[in-house]
C-alpha cells in the first residue's frame, strides 16, 4: 500500500531555537521544545528541527538565518526580557538586515502596563519594546512584553508559561498541514528481536515511519513502537499488521499513547 | 578587574547532537543534553551548542560536519541499536567519507554476550557491530552493543541509563580546560528593577557571565542572576558587588545553587 504524494499534504515544518546559556550550562532544563513539538504537530506543522545557541549575537544570526530558509517556520524562545544579556530582539534584527528601534505599539501598551501596575517604565524597562522594523507584535497575555513576528519567525518568551501563552495567540495564523496520525504499541520483547520483522514493514509502508525505542523497567526489556504517519488508513494497517506480528510471536502487544 | 587571556586557560568547547524522531515528535523528553552539560562542565568542557535532528542521514551527516569543525568535542546520542531506524553509525561513516563494517572486537564481545545469555545472535543484532572504518569502540557496561569514537566525534546511545555509563568510559580521555565557576543569587526584586546595576557590572567585569532569569512562583516576581566565569576571584568580586546592592536596595539576596 504504497502512500501517493496528494498537492494538498504538502508537510508544513517548523524549528525551533532555544536562545540560552543556561540551557547549554545545565542550570536549566529545557521544557519548551517537547511542549511545542506537540502543540505544533495538533495544528499540522512537524517540528523537524531544534538548536539550542548560546546569548551571542552571531551564533542567533546564523542558526535563524539557516533555519528560517530551510523551513516554514522558525520559533525562538529566550532573551527577550530587559536585561543586557537579552540580545535576541537585536539578534533577530541582525538575521533580517533590519533597524531595531522602540515600537510605538509596544511602547503605548508597556506605558500603560506600568501606569496601571504603579511601576516605573525605566529605560531597562523600555528595552522590551525594542522591535526590529517591519515586525509585527505577538501579544503576551501573561506579563504584557511583546513577542513579534518578521517574515516566518516568530519570537517568543523563554518562561515556559509565557511562552506557551504566546504561542496561543500565534496558533491561530499559522497554516498547518496534514496531521501526522501516532500509534504506539508497547512490545515485552527486545528489539533485536523485532528488527526484522519491522524493518520488512517499514519497506511495506514507505509512508509509515516506524519507530522503535527499547525501554528497561525493573529488569525488563522491551520495546516501544512507534507509528507515524500522515495517511491514517495506512498507519492503521501497519499497525495492525504488527500488532498480530507481536501476538503471533506470544509477546504482550498493548498499545499506549 | 579586567580578565587577563593566559594561553593555559584556552576554553574546550563541545557540541551534542540528539538524533531522534522521537524528541521532534515530543513523544520523548530529552534529558541528555542537560546531563552531559553538567557533566562536561566538571571535567573543564563547555557545552556550546545543540542540536536535535531527525532520523535523516543528510541531516546528521551535515550537523555533524558542521560541529565537529567548530568545536572541540561532538557527542552523539540516539541511533545506535539494532532496528532499521538506527542510522547514526552509517550517518557518522557517510560524515567522515569512509566505509563501515561489522567491527571484529564489536563482533567479539557482542558474540560471547549473547552466548551467555542464551540469545540469538541475529543479524539485526550484528547491526550493532558496524562501526565506521577508523573508529575505536566505545565501552558499553550497561548492554554491551558498543558506541563509538572517530577522531573527535563520540558516538553514544541515547538511553539515559546506557548514554551516562558510555560517557564515564569515555570522560577519562577527555582533555578539558579552566573549569566554568558559577554562583546563583535569587533575588525579590523584578528583572527590570536590577536591568541598569547588571549592565554595568557586566561592563566591570567582562570576564564574568552574568545572566538574568525571571521566576514567578505564587505570585512573587523575582530574578535568579547566575555568575559564572572561569576566573574565580573575579566571579567572587562581581558575586560580592551584587549581593551588597541588591541588600543596599533592600531586596532579599540569597546565595542559591
Amino acid at each position: 500500500m504504497p502512500s501517493t504524494d496528494k498537492p494538498h499534504e504538502k508537510i508544513v515544518t517548523a524549528a525551533i531555537v532555544v536562545i540560552g546559556d543556561e540551557i547549554l550550562s545545565g542550570r536549566t532544563q529545557d521544557k519548551n521544545m517537547a511542549w511545542l513539538a506537540v502543540r505544533l504537530n495538533e495544528i499540522g506543522v512537524q517540528l523537524s528541527e531544534a538548536r539550542v545557541v548560546p546569548d551571542i549575537e552571531a551564533e542567533i544570526v546564523a542558526a535563524v538565518n539557516v533555519l528560517r530558509a530551510k523551513f516554514d517556520y522558525v520559533f525562538t524562545t529566550g532573551g527577550i526580557g530587559p536585561t543586557h544579556d537579552d540580545i535576541t530582539a537585536d539578534s533577530i534584527a541582525a538575521a533580517f538586515g533590519v533597524g531595531i528601534d522602540h515600537h510605538p505599539e509596544a511602547m503605548a501598551l508597556l506605558t500603560r502596563h506600568y501606569e496601571t501596575s504603579g511601576i516605573e517604565f525605566n529605560d531597562a524597562r523600555k528595552r522590551m519594546a525594542r522591535i526590529p522594523d517591519g515586525a509585527s507584535l505577538v501579544n503576551n497575555p501573561v506579563s504584557k512584553a511583546p513577542g513579534f513576528r518578521i517574515e516566518n519567525v516568530y519570537v517568543m518568551a523563554g518562561v515556559p508559561t509565557i511562552m506557551q501563552a504566546m504561542f496561543e495567540e500565534i496558533a491561530p495564523e499559522l497554516h498547518g498541514g496534514p496531521k501526522m496520525f501516532s500509534r504506539t504499541i508497547g512490545a515485552g520483547l527486545p528489539e533485536g528481536r523485532v528488527a526484522e520483522k519491522l524493518g520488512a514493514l517499514q519497506k511495506f509502508y514507505p509512508g509509515v515511519s516506524l519507530g522503535s525505542y527499547p525501554y528497561f523497567r525493573q529488569g525488563e526489556v522491551g520495546t516501544n513502537l512507534v507509528l507515524r504517519s500522515i495517511h491514517k488508513e495506512e498507519l492503521d494497517a501497519a499497525f495492525n499488521e504488527l500488532e498480530a506480528y507481536l501476538i503471533g510471536e506470544g509477546a504482550t502487544a498493548v498499545e499506549t499513547t
